[in-house]
């Protein structure tokens, strides 16, 4: 039986768990969920340079599952999004487009909660290349080293405090968390906040099991057509 | 059991009977959905006049579904999306705005097919309010009246031909069909255009599915919190 | 003689009156102006669902005026605006779109003196679906309820402190009173801030006589033609 | 009693005539209408050059007038429109900027008829400042010298051509034309095409009678506020 | 031998050495580069009046450099920019223009620092026209007069504070002194802000060196060829 | 002495001999500047997987150029442009960037000559993320083969008839060659079409002088400073 395959392109293990754990509601669709990690990844994608290199091993890898129907990449940047599109036929999907697209219809502005304010100016060209700028109401940071977001509390406050400045200041009506491997705070965030918060795997692998049952494939492939 | 309801805003049980088919791919993902007719409505809903007077009837349809998980407005349109979202804390997902989102992961310009052009300002003023137009290629009309949509060689020719302008001319490397009820083209559509093609009850309902398992609800009942 | 009819969809006459107070200034053009009262609105519109429920009733009160040279819908928002173009060849003016378009001339950036925050989401889908956004420097609400909004003093201090916001904080150089009925605040609101200020009853009116006098009709009617 | 003043910038006698004729309905509305030839201009404005060229002669012509009550600037492109503004209290409307603002309330998409294209650049980068690029469907040029404009029916085929390109290949709904004292073709203009057509004297001379009206000034002098 | 003219605007002698001063860096690359005061303009520009004012007398300025391979126009709201192209083939490039396509090359999002805000809705204009918005953070004035400038440190300061907003506030990654001839504090505003500071009239003479060694002329001639 | 180093991250040296030569005429304002040859790159880069995987190695062989005062990444595309500027305090010019902010200096709305259908999405996310869309007229395929590619006629012509289609159906006024190595056809086009014409590699190179000159980083390093 076919399988998604999601892979973590950093090697944290306990990122690759939060992620399984937050994509659990979706396992009763039917589909089973396969969660890797890259293990020539870094301990986290902190800059496009670090994004960029994790591009080749992390294609190896998927092209390396033999039972895939489809691939998330689960990392807030969508590193490799469109060259795994340029190499595969299945569905593709990434999960900080996905996480947009998901607000989008929840919301009339999006905030981004990012983990480092370097960052931001990643996610501003992800989001002017998707078109979408305009729905943006903010992204800002809750600026916390690895050390700090091993304390759950300090993380969960920082976020809180976040996501209130985007509804507060920005004006954001729905917010997206901007990393993966988080999605234990999402119910506390959203429920202090009172804003609808998406966890982007969620928003990502429900997606690609759409895309998979409905046999929805990218335009990537289009030359090979002609 | 809960189940997602798609209501057909439009009076014609062969439109429901379409979308019915369309989306019968997504049941075995598990959660019952149920397709509706709204009898009050027109035949096919052609103005914004026509979109409007329909909202009153089907939030009182909507209301009186007491097994409803979310619900899909599955008319190209979306009337009444936000009114029905201001009525419920339930999911609701509308069939052009979810066929939006998910053509964006699937190609960087969309094209659509609509019935008849005067249908295209409509759509632009939802586009212009989603905030996508600098991902739309084309919205092009393949202008055929009732009589001539029972037709069904001349309507696959007629979305062909304007697919392959909406591709060559406008430079789309998606499609959207602009209409609920014509998921039986998609497949010929797709192989004589080349493109990935997006049907809007089945984006809507893949979307409602995975909003409903992630218990992801809209931010229009935000003041309430308050 | 024929007249401009300027339609409250609410049923406060005390709203229908400020209108009608505010728009005298321009009664010296000549044409007559009759306000109505929709006596099936609710005492106020804070939500797309009372705005799209007001659209049945309001068209029907259209129709039954005979004398109608053109329409002003009065309610920020714009509730049936197209409905009621796909119903008459007579020129319709919402006060939503004149108050922005008026700004437009004044000033650089606009910014909007909401009522209650639940509004702006509704308020930035409409200036989306307009194209104006890049023009707007901001929309603040001043989340007065209804028994504050009957003190005088304490509506115009919250008028004007959020006035002075958007011109600080947004870079507003022109601001429009989002709400219909309030034009005695207009010359002080415009006095303490220092920015010109839009009455979007007064703008529409404006705008409608304009139409008028030019025999200029809409789009919607285009199908008609063909 | 205070008069409108319309200036002309070119010193085409009979463009002001044009103007003058165009205008003339709005005369009914009570406030004396003056429309005024800048000698210093050239026989025409076809470039930047020339537009910027009469701002120095146009703002003394404006400054001359002990009776004014508001200006409008009587050509496409509202050369000193900011300058002027700048200058005086009094209410100055452009007719590129009140065509366009008149037009975004009759369709979604306006075509523009431009007389030569090498004013197109022109044209767009008043637009891009106005913020209003995502409504325009087109800018097109009918591309005759001053020898055929005077031929009356080749002038007029050549805009109902025009008009029809951007209608079918553009998609506008709505047309401006892009040139003061032209007026005598927008009915013929307006029924061949179908389309309802903006001459944007006429649109400038009942905005700024809507200005005044309204007591409405213009952001440009509040410096001297502070 | 050719040189590039640097043309001040305004009659501050100062302030045109304060720019030869700034562009002297790229004396070396061999173009000689002359800069030259304009006797008619104000001391300062400080309104899209005086803007417009100089624009004659800087073009007939222009005219009369014999030896000019190419025009820099060094006043921060490029006054006259594209007239100057429609007068002469030689590349003629302006401040503000260019520093914002400098800027979009070293951070995601440019904020400005203006000397007064009531330019800002002129630069809001132009920035519009080179369709560049959805770069910009913010536009803020420091807000000082001629004689609070002569003081330098008191300008330094602001500009650090200002320039500190923009980036915190904000979010710009690059900044943009908003004024011709301070050059003197862009190494200390840089160093004090951590943000790369475009001093726009070394932008400007850099892009024009190269556009002359390239032997890149602009489209404003293009009718000429027809 | 240092170097501005130009890599041509694809494997051919023709295109690396191609853009030497292009740059020559810039090699006068004083720098040396070598053009290397990326030899892991494939023979050329014509889809995302390919510019991704092409980045680990011209990163390598940046680094590994101790003369280094800054550079230019010859493919358009700018592949590893971000990840470049966190590896490197020293100027970094991707060729695409430079060749838009270098046209948007030279026309209003700029046309790009690509080589293949299927790179023009990539385009689209690259303009999309600079945030220029509104300047771009449009983006057309040569649609050429390796094979035919080296046949100098064949080539200039489709490239000539692609241009007259961005001038005359999508109303570009100034052209970008959307390709490396291809300077010589940059006379020839631009007599033919009437447009300036601009070749990416010298605009790129032009920049990078400049910002050498000037002392120009860019922000990516900025958190290093915090």
């Amino acid at each position: 039986m076919k399988s998604l395959i999601v892979i973590n392109p950093n090697s944290s293990e306990d990122v690759t768990r939060g992620i399984d754990a937050a994509i659990d509601p979706l396992r009763k669709l039917g589909l089973p969920i396969r969660c890797l990690t890259l293990k020539e990844g870094p301990k986290g994608i902190e800059s496009q340079l670090q994004a960029d290199l994790i591009i080749a091993p992390m294609l190896a890898l998927a092209a390396a599952q033999a039972d895939a129907a489809g691939y998330v990449i689960a990392c807030f940047g969508d590193p490799g999004l469109h060259a795994l599109r340029d190499q595969t036929w299945l569905p593709v999907v990434g999960i900080q487009e996905a996480s947009v697209m998901t607000a989008l219809t929840l919301g009339q502005r999006f905030g981004v909660i990012a983990i480092l304010s370097r960052s931001i100016p990643r996610h501003l060209r992800a989001f002017g290349a998707m078109g979408v700028l305009d729905r943006m109401a903010g992204d800002r940071a809750i600026e916390l080293g690895v050390t700090e977001l091993a304390d759950t509390d300090k993380s969960l406050n920082a976020m809180i405090e976040t996501g209130k400045r985007l509804r507060d200041e920005d004006g954001a009506d729905v917010l997206i968390m901007g990393c993966a491997g988080m999605a234990k705070y999402r119910a506390p965030l959203q429920s202090a906040v009172g804003l609808p918060v998406v966890e982007p795997a969620q928003a990502a692998v429900s997606m690609a099991l759409g895309h998979i049952s409905l046999d929805l494939s990218h335009a990537s492939q289009r030359a090979d057509h002609d």
